[in-house]
C-alpha cells in the first residue's frame, strides 16, 4: 500500500532530502582525541554504592571497557581514564571513517557504553545494574604531538588535584564532619596544605603517595611494546614476544614515558626524518 | 609528584589546551533528527542467529529501547525505527545540551547501546549475547515539519523496498535456491513481480500483506495521545487519561496519520497562526 | 627546471594535499543572510569627513553598491543596509555556489567593495579616497520567513536607535557641548526624552520626524513588483511594465509591507499550500 | 513610529535572533591559507585585452595588491600569486578575528578588491575598467609547516604546468592555427613535447627558459630579512637595515628557499627543539 508514493518518492526527492545531511571530517594529519565523560555518573555512583573518593572496581571496570576499545580500534594508540571519563587517541594519519567525527565519536562512545553493560557482572558480581549507564562523546584535534602531549598532562593534573581534594574531603568526613564543614575546612588550601592535612589525620607521614598509583595517576592503556614469554618445548625454551594492550598508572606527564615508549605517538619516524 | 608540573600548568596554557575544543551547534528552530544505525549489524545477526528476512525479537528489542530513549529525553517527540536503524525527532525549540550536536548524538548513542545490553535478556532468554553491539549516530536539522515527514517518509518507503526483496530472496533461498541464484532472480523485478513471485511461491492471495505490519511498515514510536482507562472504585467506574509511550505500526507517508496526530509536531499551533 | 618536482608531486600527493580542504555547506531550504559591515569605518569616515551623524551621499553609495549587487545576484530577493552595514537575502532555494558558505560570503563582499570603490567618483565628484575601504562578512541560516522578518525588525529597531541618539548627540555638540558632556546628558535618556530634547534644541515640534526617511528608516532594495512607463509610439501611448531594482525607506516592522510585497518572500505559495 | 516595536523587540527576543549566528574557528596552532580566485576571471581578461598567455601588468597589479595585504595584517608571513590566484599565509599563532573564519577571508578578499579596483590606473593608465573585478576566497588550514610547503609546492607546479601549456597553446595560435586545432594539437603532450615545440616555433633553444621568470615561477612576496642601505652623512657613509615587502620570482619548491629565508616560517625555533 506504499506502493505509490515509492513512485512518487523519485530519485531528485530523495536526492533533496539526502542534501539535508553534512559530513564533518577531522582536519588530516592531526592527533585526534575522543573524549568521552559519563552523564550523571554522580548520581550512577550513588545508586549503585560506589566507594568514596574512588572506587577501585568501578575503575577496572572503566579501565577493562578501554582495553576493549583498543582492541575494536588499531588506529588508536593511547587512552587515559580517570574517575568517568576517558580520552582515545587516534593516531595522526587515521582514516577511521575517513575522519567523519560523528562516525567516530558515536561508534567509540556506544562500543564503550555496551562494554561496560555487559562486563559490569565481572567487576560487580554481587550488586545488580539498576539503571543504564551513558556517555557523551566528543571530538578534538591536535596539530602536533607537543600539544598532545599538553593535553594528556592536563589531564592527569585535574586527576591529581581532584583526587588530592577528595581524599581530603572524604577522609573529613569519615572522621566525622559534615560535608559542609569539610568543603569549610578545604576552601583556599594549598596542596601541601592538604598533604599535610592528610598526614595529621591517618597519623603517617607522606600518606598521600601510599595511595594506589591508579587513584593517584589515573590509567594509562596502550599496546604494550613487547611482552616476552618462555616457551617450553621439546628443545628447551625460547623467548617469544608479542603486543598486548597494558594498563599502566604512569607519570605521563615527565617526557621520561614517551622516550621509553617512542612506538606509542611513533616518533622515531619524526626523528628520522629531521635526519636525513 | 605531579605537583611542580601542577604550576607549570598555569591558567593560560589550560585555556590554551581547552582553545582547541570548539562546539558545532545545531540551528535553532529546526527539527533534529538524531539517526542511529547498527555497525557490522550483518555479523552481528549472523553470530546471533536472528531469523530472516527479520527477527521478531530483535525489532521488539530495538523497540523497547526507543521507547526507554522516548521516556529519557523529553524532547524526543516522534521515533521511526527498521532493521537495525532507528530515527529520533528532536522538537525544533529543544534546548537539550544547548544543541551542542555532540552531545546529544553520543547521549543517544549511548543509552541506546547500555539498553540494548541490558534488555538482551528480555527478548532473548536463552540466547548469550557473544559480543558487544555498537551504533553510530548522526544529527540533521530539517528546516520545515514539510520536509521532516519527507525524511521519515523516504526511510518507511526504504523499509517497503528492501523488505520486499528480502523477503522475496529469503522465500527463494528455502525454496531450494542458492543465495547467487535468488539474487539473478531478482535483478531488475518490479514490485508486481516480487508480490506475483510471492504469491506463487506460498501459494496464496496478496501474501505480502498477510505479513506483519512491524514488518511492513517499520515502527513508529511517540507519546501517545491519551489512553482512556477504566478505573473501578467505591463509587462505580470513572475514566482517567494518561500518557504513554506507543509502539505502533502505522503508514506515516499518508497525511493522514499526521493529521490524527497533531500534537506530535505541535501542528495546531502553526494552523492558529495562519487563521489570525 | 621545475619538471622534476612535477613529476613528484603524483596524483595521490596532489590529492591528499587537497584534503585538507573542507566546504561547509549551508543548510537547505533555509533563508541565508550575507550580512556585511565596514571594517575600521569609524576612521574611514573621519579621514573621509562624512557629515555627522549621517552622510547622506555615503548612504546612497553604499545603496548604489547594494543595487549592483541584486543585479550580479539574482539569487538575492531583498536587501537592508543602515550606516556601514548591509544585510542581503538569498531565496531559500537558492543554489548560489552551492550553497558553499565560503564563495557566497567572499564574492558579495568582494564585488561591493570592487563597487564602493568604483563608484566613489559618482557620489563624491570632489574628494579624493585616500585608503580603499573594506568590509567583513558572514552569512546565517533562518529557518522560517518569520525569523527572518525578525532578523529583519531588528536590524531596522537598531537603525531606529542609533540614528535617534545618534542625532540628539550631534545637535548637542553641534549646540557647543563637549562630546563627554554630550555623552552624559544621554546617560538613561528613553526615546521619548530624545524626541523631546531635540523638540527643545531645533524648537520644531516632533522634529524627528523631520528627518529624511533615509535616516531614519534605513534602505530597503528589491525588486520592485512593476514599474509602469508610458511610452509614446505612432498609434498614441501605451503602458508597458518591467522590473526595476528599487531604493525605499519603509517600515518593515509592519506586517502590511510584507502583504504587499508578497513576490519578495514569495510568500503566496505559502499561503495557498496552507488553505488546501 | 517603529517606537512600539522597540519595546516589543525585548532582550531575549534578540538573544534569540542572535542566537542563528556562529562563528567557525580555524583550529589553533596550524597554519592557515587564505587562497583567493577571480570570479569570472576568463572574461574580465577578454573585456580589458589582457595579453595571452601572461599579461605582466596584470600580474604586476596583483603583485602589487598583496604586497598591500602585507601591510595591512602583519600576521600573513608569504603569499605566493600566479595568474588571477593568490595564497595568503598566516602564521600559525595568529590571533586574527580570533581566527574567525569569515572575518578572516571576507576581509582579506574585501580589501584586495578595493585594492585592485583603486590601483588599476597606476597598472593601465590608459584603459578604462569595464566591470568591477571580484574574488572568491576560502580559509584552510595546514597542521605542519612540512605540508604547508608541499601545498605552496602544489600551486608552483600547477603554475609550471598551466604556463607550459598555455604558452604553447597561444604561440600555436599566433602562428595562424584554430583554437581547436591547437588544443588538438597539444592533447596528450609531455613537458618535453612541449619544450620542443616551443624551440621549433621560435627557432630558439630552450625557449621557454628565455621567458621572464614571474611567468614561469609566479610570484612570492614576504617581508625581505634585510635590506642594506648605504647612507651617506657627514662622516661618511653607514649601512642601514630595514624590512621591506619584497616580491621575487624564485623557485619554492626547492628546499634551499626556506633555508635561505628560515624567518618565514619562524623554523630555527623548530630545528633547536630537535637538536635538544
Amino acid at each position: 500500500e506504499l506502493g505509490q508514493f515509492t513512485e512518487d518518492l523519485n530519485k531528485p526527492k530523495t536526492e533533496y532530502i539526502k542534501s539535508f545531511q553534512y559530513e564533518s571530517r577531522l582536519i588530516p594529519s592531526t592527533w585526534v582525541v575522543i573524549r568521552i565523560d559519563g552523564c550523571h555518573f554522580h548520581r550512577f555512583s550513588e545508586v549503585h554504592e560506589f566507594e568514596k573518593p574512588n572506587d577501585a572496581q568501578a575503575l577496572n571496570l572503566m579501565n577493562s571497557c578501554a582495553v576493549g576499545i583498543l582492541e575494536e580500534f588499531k588506529d588508536i594508540v593511547f587512552s587515559y581514564g580517570v574517575s568517568d571519563e576517558y580520552s582515545f587517541v587516534l593516531k595522526k594519519e587515521s582514516q577511521l571513517y575517513e575522519r567523519h567525527a560523528s562516525n567516530i565519536v558515536s561508534s567509540v562512545v556506544s562500543i564503550f557504553s555496551s562494554m561496560y553493560t555487559v562486563k559490569w557482572k565481572e567487576f560487580f558480581p554481587d550488586k545488580e545494574m539498576k539503571h543504564p549507564p551513558y556517555f557523551d562523546g566528543r571530538a578534538v584535534c591536535y596539530p602536533s604531538s607537543e600539544i598532545l602531549r599538553d593535553y594528556l598532562a592536563w589531564r592527569q593534573v585535574d586527576c591529581h588535584i581532584n583526587n588530592q581534594y577528595n581524599t581530603c574531603f572524604w577522609m573529613l568526613v569519615k572522621s566525622g564532619k559534615s560535608k559542609s564543614d569539610a568543603q569549610n575546612d578545604l576552601k583556599g588550601t594549598q596542596a601541601q596544605d592538604k598533604n599535610k592535612l592528610l598526614d595529621r589525620l591517618c597519623n603517617v607521614t607522606d600518606y598521600y603517595n601510599t595511595l594506589p598509583p591508579m587513584f593517584r595517576q589515573g590509567s594509562s592503556v596502550y599496546w604494550d611494546k613487547e611482552e616476552k614469554k618462555m616457551v617450553n618445548n621439546d628443545e628447551g625454551s625460547v623467548g617469544k614476544t608479542r603486543k598486548i594492550v597494558a594498563v599502566k598508572y604512569c607519570n605521563i606527564i615527565d617526557p621520561s614515558f614517551w622516550e621509553e615508549h617512542p612506538e606509542i605517538l611513533n616518533e622515531k619516524i619524526n626523528c628520522r626524518r629531521v635526519h636525513t
